[in-house]
């Protein structure tokens, strides 16, 4: 069995990482800490996990946390998680980290769109990106993993067949995406107060969403060249889910048959994306890992669509899927 | 024109006060207040406003108010509105009170249930229960409207015809019933943070809600002796609406044909309610100041039943319903 | 008052424009009509309408029509709309309606997207496109306006300043909106089956929706030239509204504050479109006939925003600001 | 691994129970059946069984079914289920039956409210009621188990333990419970059209629901003596769960302490039953077999609180919990 601990359990990553792990056969959760504040029987601080886990959520004890765990899943925010990150490697554990700390590898953009000096650029030099349909090679045996973000996980796969075969204008990508609201994490707020949210929709981080240089670093990545995206995120009266509507412009003109020849191929051995025909819907992958991509020709652009939980394949799903992979399991245990 | 101020505006009875009278062909908004840290545009305050309402809200200021406002719709908490009342009066303004503070005529309940002295037991005396369709005699001309609570609204709508003609058993009452979640406030709370209600259902207050005394006094005062209310409520996800469930012990065997003969009689001349025949759908009542009743028997008890907007038949609507009759105007003027 | 007909009354435009005229105070519902199963009194039909409009729901008795009505809502659908609609005019009635048959100017186009013969081109020619916003000055005194359709109306108003301007590149421009689900009409579908829908969001009419011709004819005359336009639904799980996110390059570069001046000025005698800062919400349009509109810069490109009621601005709410337009009552009777 | 066939597999109890055997251990899908206009691929069926499930739902065969399955899960409605399950077990097949026909042990109260000849009076009568945490002895090797129906489930365990200690009038117990719309099963109706069942909340089957008399027999037999129930279900806007408020007059006074007590004494060794402080939340148990309980005093009366999803605890999770017992697997294999 191989034992996972969770750094920051007591939000909502922590609950679902709690929640795969406890239908994962070869894995368990030995260890789950939090800000003080925040601790107590996380079966107290989440009423879903009543008869699933009863473990209390503790102060961290580094101590106690080497002897316990052979992975820490690190839902730390972005910023801190760098402060503790070093310390759970040099204690010899694995660790796959949550926060964008590791995922930007130019140094000037992460801390232009974070405003905060990067303290363990050693380590995030390493950090490999977790997502597994793009990079499992890298992953495997790896220290530190770069948990990606939820909606460059939604872009990426939406289009990574066209960026990877070069078939499409680096420069004019439009990520349109809607998430649902658990991406606001669990602090109330005026914004997601049930009566303001609820019958709603509207677009935010207009211009300036930090994940857009992520989506660029990775894209630029899979493609080879440099990639911009224009990326505008959107959130709807739904819990779980990120829709990405991506549009491109075509290098030159493709059949829908040829591209769904392209999807099929480049995902034939993927078991956690899925091509549809038509769009796909996020009712359909929510509370799983899975990803459902659909890509075809409208008046004259390539519309590439994709739809993930952002909670599972965007966050603690994908994490598990990098901890089997890391620990040589069967990719896809607990996921299904 | 009605020159109606709204003091507390800068919640959700504010705002659908002053929609609800934007719209009001012999009344308009001429003043709004509110404590100082939620001043500003009122369309700032609340989108919704925009080419609505181009007034501030801002702090109370007394000289202004007495010049600018006829009436008074009194929007503030239970146990501050009791501090501001007498005040308004002695300005010689007429006075219709959302709070619970002029509600409960018997202060050793008040006191009990608020957990406060109660400070103005003169007006309190001379307070009129603003339930038109039950008191509409005594609020014609009076000064100090006691606006009812919503819950209270829906239940005796869904039963006063029994309670009049003295059909139950007054000891047999049970009210379940169902909320939207406007009725939490503005404020946001774990509780109604959009991840933790959406898909949600719960009960809350269990024997203990402020709602239960008031309840048993005007039930008591409908049916001329004394009655008492098992009350549960509980909240549901969607924004508007009370569906009440009211469970009676009749005296005696009624059918059918009876029970709706009776609603339809009692109930004929009121505009605002309307007798159904099958379930009332809270959604049929949202954002309008309609109440829809139901009773029938069930396995030898009576049950009633109805639906209401929380905000509008359970607060603001009910509250332009009273200042309507207070002002000699139509009843239904803006309401429809 | 004038006197309105609302045919095809059973549908959920036609429940939205009795629910607005029972609110207006110079005009009055008179005569409604459907096939004769959807036949019956309007609040059996629709619960809403109980105390609100107490007509009977009848065959079309053309006899009866021109003797009680001024004016003809005419709520039915696309193709059926022009069998009747030069009846109509024959008996002298002003016709508004809500089909597209009298919006495609092109009639090519028309066939082409409706799959029809177009049978009444004369009316077609004389017809004016009923957006007051952009066409106000033609609408005056006509006779037979075509009510726009829910997505132009909320792609037209995002960025009217723009393509009136010159300003983008007129074969740059992608509509990306979401829509409630009242779009889809009241009959019953798997898709939008609740358990189906609820928690959902997707892409739908990909490449071939019917609204796409009607958005680049009326953009193309605001902007005096050939408009090509990629338009992309989506539909999500909320009742009402559409927001419109629609991307444009701009021939050259613009200040955001440039663009808010001009959004400013181009609105500033506009009632019903407000000029927001930041992203507009449909939760502050719902249930209204405002459209709220805001555009910005990102990466180079432009972005316009607009959020309407695809019920109301997008439908009967705009019908009847052409309604009180043709009868030269005030714009905004009935609509605030 | 048991081998388990679905017949009826085109339905939410279907997709529910392919889910859930899809993360069961010891289990597996091995042919699923419909009526021929439902049959095709199920991942075509229900786009969430994508990479969970590649058999064809196919018409059913006898010889096939033989052959492939150990185990039926019979998902078929009421009054055709009894026409097929006698050839089931005439196989050597073990079956969990769905519906309502082995249910109710009386004939007359079941021809009553289902309006049929029963047809198969020798299998009802050795068909032992399949819920674990009552009859878990007697379902031990059986090979036919009459699934609850999800409204007993959540009343039966809302008040168990006061039926078995005999603590409460058996002539007085209301349950008002609040379903989500799952239940309605998957064909489209005007009533669960999207539009008019978001933002709503109603009763139905006032006085006359089917599963009265299940829930008076289940608790007759708990109780060991006749009882009544006055049931009255509503179905609210969201898609997974059912809140039960049961209402009951206690035999003599009891401290919610007690009550407390008694609860956690009688679930103490149930995993699939949770004892609560408050209210249980339906958030807490959707998409688990878990079912939340809490009971309390409130004005002289007991109210006992359950919340359950009603596809899983309340129909497909429950019948694979069956399925454990009766083939000697760990009781929630699966299930957590």
């Amino acid at each position: 069995m191989v034992r996972a601990a969770i750094i920051g359990a007591s939000g909502y990553t922590g609950l679902d990482s709690i929640e795969i792990i406890a239908r994962h056969p070869q894995a368990e959760v030995t260890y789950l800490t939090a800000l003080p504040e925040e601790c107590g029987r996380a079966d107290k601080v989440f009423g879903r996990l009543k008869g699933k886990c009863d473990l209390d959520i503790e102060p961290l004890d580094m101590n106690k946390l080497t002897e316990l765990a052979d992975v820490v899943l690190c839902c730390l925010p972005h910023k801190v998680s760098m402060g503790f990150v070093p310390k759970l490697l040099g204690a010899g554990l694995k660790v796959i980290d949550f926060s964008a700390d590791y995922r930007i590898k130019d140094i000037k953009i992460y801390e232009q769109y974070y405003q905060v000096e990067h303290t363990d650029t050693v380590n995030l030099e390493n950090a490999v990106y977790g997502l597994p349909e793009l990079f499992r090679d890298q992953i495997k045996g790896k220290n530190l993993i770069a948990n990606p973000g939820c909606f460059p996980t939604g872009m990426l796969l939406a289009i990574a067949p066209l960026l990877k075969e070069g078939l499409v204008e680096t420069n004019s990508i439009i990520n349109n995406a809607v998430t649902g609201t658990s991406g606001a994490g669990k602090n109330p707020s005026s914004t997601f107060h049930y009566p303001n949210m609820n019958e709603n929709i509207f677009a935010y981080g207009i211009g300036v969403h930090r994940h857009m240089p992520e989506m660029e670093q990775v894209a630029s990545a899979v493609a080879g060249q440099d990639v911009t995206v224009l990326f505008q995120p959107h959130v709807g009266p739904f819990d779980r889910g990120i829709l990405s509507t991506v549009y491109c412009q075509p290098k030159k003109e493709m059949s829908n048959g040829k591209l769904a020849e392209l999807y099929n191929d480049f995902y034939k051995n993927e078991q956690m994306v899925q091509v549809c025909v038509g769009s796909p819907k996020v009712k359909d992958v929510a509370e799983t890992n899975y990803c459902h991509v659909y890509a075809t020709t409208a008046k004259g652009k390539i519309i590439g669509f994709s739809a993930i939980d952002n909670l599972v394949k965007g966050a603690s799903g994908q994490a598990i899927q990098n901890m089997n992979i890391i620990f040589d399991m069967e990719e896809t245990l607990g996921l299904r």
